[in-house]
């Protein structure tokens, strides 16, 4: 955009229009994946997986519900939202090759701040190689709302559900948990801080770590990658959006078996640790019900062991057992408690 | 839903939760389709459809810029919600057989509620053989938000886009329109009476046509069938969705070709025409920029016209032009005027 006078631009969207909307914020997007046949620009988008299954996976987030822009910068939001999705089709073993994306906003937005947004979505995009092939803009009531759905391909025989785990199966998990949530807690820490006092400047510093795992996250496709070069595919899996109780449960349920977790094999960050100390809170609740952190949950049969005892990405946290035994933690003190979902409920 | 003492049933959301409301409003749902491999129930939904092209198309609508609840039942808007995005996939010559739904609600809806909206989504899913898949409910902060994604699949060689219209071609458009845009102002009216005259019962039975219209449309699947059956495939198509002069242009400017729109050849029924008189509107231009009739405009060779010059359901409205002659009506008078956009503007 140009800008007069050194002056940031600020450019109404009821200026415009909505289709002039649509090709101004698109305009930066390029198809890369040989699957998009016809991206945006007609009625519907045209995709060609040759004979691989096709995967779709739909998530809404709201503002003042799923985040709050007062200090999530419009950028990050929109990588975001999408890494969300991406990682949905990442838990299935596939590979996403195409995004639609559906945003309403209120008139308190400009045309700068919905470029702002789709930098977030293209900056996403490009580094998981996605195409954005579609979508709707339109304006809302109150705040915005973002709505996108991920497409990938698989082939049947490597598909990964929730159903797979079987009895002494082992319990991965990718990196490590809760410092997503932590991060949050942070942020709306300052965020108290700042209405107090709003010349402060706090020194974030020693939170990078967990304000990026909130604000940035990733979605793991170097794991499926890395699964797919050392020919490995889980029993089971899932992603960790709404906290590792909640989505053990799934797999449990799913798999109509029960588990064990051993407490002190849950992966933690340094800075989770530290701060949940400065927080008075205890950092297994925060590991456990703490969402947002998109690593992933899966079981491998212990014959698959050998395969990724080596990588220093995953933790072996526990054991598939029998449906009857239940579905528990077992803590540092070596009792045996029952998992209940404490994740992330939106009503 | 079992009532008790015949009362109506009002239960909270927040008495549930998330997934145990997604468990509830989406038990009644069966997949049918032959290409649907899993649908919900894992992080992403699974269809197969062999060595087919995928089509997806996505839409959002808002309460309060969209719909407004105080006149159209959560039953219409379910089933009107899936059949605009059906429209999107028929209008590219395919056929859709999955959707999801992701949908934002305020506390004051209630599971009852929803179970009207997701009743109505389950009838046009019936209707128009498609399956639910996948889709996210979540809270907002205000009102309903309604974010579907449709999918379906094609013959590469079969696909007909906004750009294939050439020089001489047909312009035909099916149905009739302006009649949805015509019920939109008669529930508008009746709302205005009920302010003033709550006692008031409307007799809408002179309009229950152009009511229908408006609140419950179909999307044209007959005629994607129907092409099939003749053989026929128009070199350009899109749908009504918003106004005949909004999506002439779509085609004109994708295929860079004019056109010559003939005033007296445009569809309209007779309600449609006895209410603008009673409204006095000048129903070309409702005809011109009403939307929402989900109607399918294409253009055919004038070679395949032999095809469909004996179907009631289709009007021929015109023929393709070069691009320098501007894209045009013929009025009643033989006056040539240009047609700009008057349709639907969300900002």
């Amino acid at each position: 955009m140009s800008k007069k006078n050194n002056k940031p631009q600020f450019t109404k969207l009821s200026e415009l229009g909505e289709f002039e909307v649509i090709n101004h914020i698109t305009k930066d997007f390029l198809v890369k994946n040989p699957s998009t046949v016809y991206g945006i620009g007609d009625d519907a988008a045209v995709m060609d997986f040759k004979n691989k299954q096709v995967v779709i996976s739909s998530d809404m987030l709201v503002e003042g519900i799923h985040f709050n822009l007062s200090y999530v910068p419009l950028k990050h939001l929109g990588y975001k939202s999408v890494v969300a999705n991406l990682s949905d089709i990442y838990s299935m073993n596939a590979i996403c090759s195409q995004v639609t994306v559906n945003i309403a906003v209120s008139n308190r937005f400009t045309l700068e701040s919905l470029e702002e947004l789709y930098f977030g979505i293209n900056a996403a995009c490009k580094k998981y190689g996605v195409d954005l092939v579609g979508g709707d803009t339109t304006s809302s009531n109150k705040g915005l709302i973002i709505s996108i759905s991920a497409i990938g391909a698989l082939d049947l025989k490597s598909i990964v559900k929730r159903s797979g785990a079987k009895k002494n199966d082992l319990i991965v998990v990718s990196g490590d948990l809760g410092s997503a949530y932590m991060g949050l807690q942070i942020l709306e820490r300052e965020k108290e801080v700042f209405k107090v006092n709003p010349g402060n400047q706090p020194d974030l510093s020693k939170y990078k770590y967990l304000i990026q795992r909130q604000l940035k996250p990733e979605a793991r496709k170097d794991i499926i990658d890395y699964f797919e070069s050392i020919k490995l595919i889980p029993t089971s899996m899932i992603d960790i959006s709404d906290g590792l109780s909640s989505e053990i449960i799934h797999i449990c349920k799913n798999s109509k078996v029960g588990c064990d977790l051993y407490e002190d094999k849950i992966p933690m960050s340094e800075e989770l640790m530290s701060s949940c100390e400065e927080f008075n809170l205890n950092s297994t609740t925060v590991a456990l019900s703490g969402g947002e952190d998109y690593e992933l949950l899966f079981t491998i049969d212990q014959k698959d062991f050998e395969k990724i005892k080596n990588s220093p990405d995953f933790s072996v946290i526990g054991h598939i057992t029998d449906q009857k035994k239940g579905i528990n933690l077992v803590t540092k003190a070596k009792q045996k408690i029952t998992i209940t979902s404490q994740g992330w409920k939106s009503f």
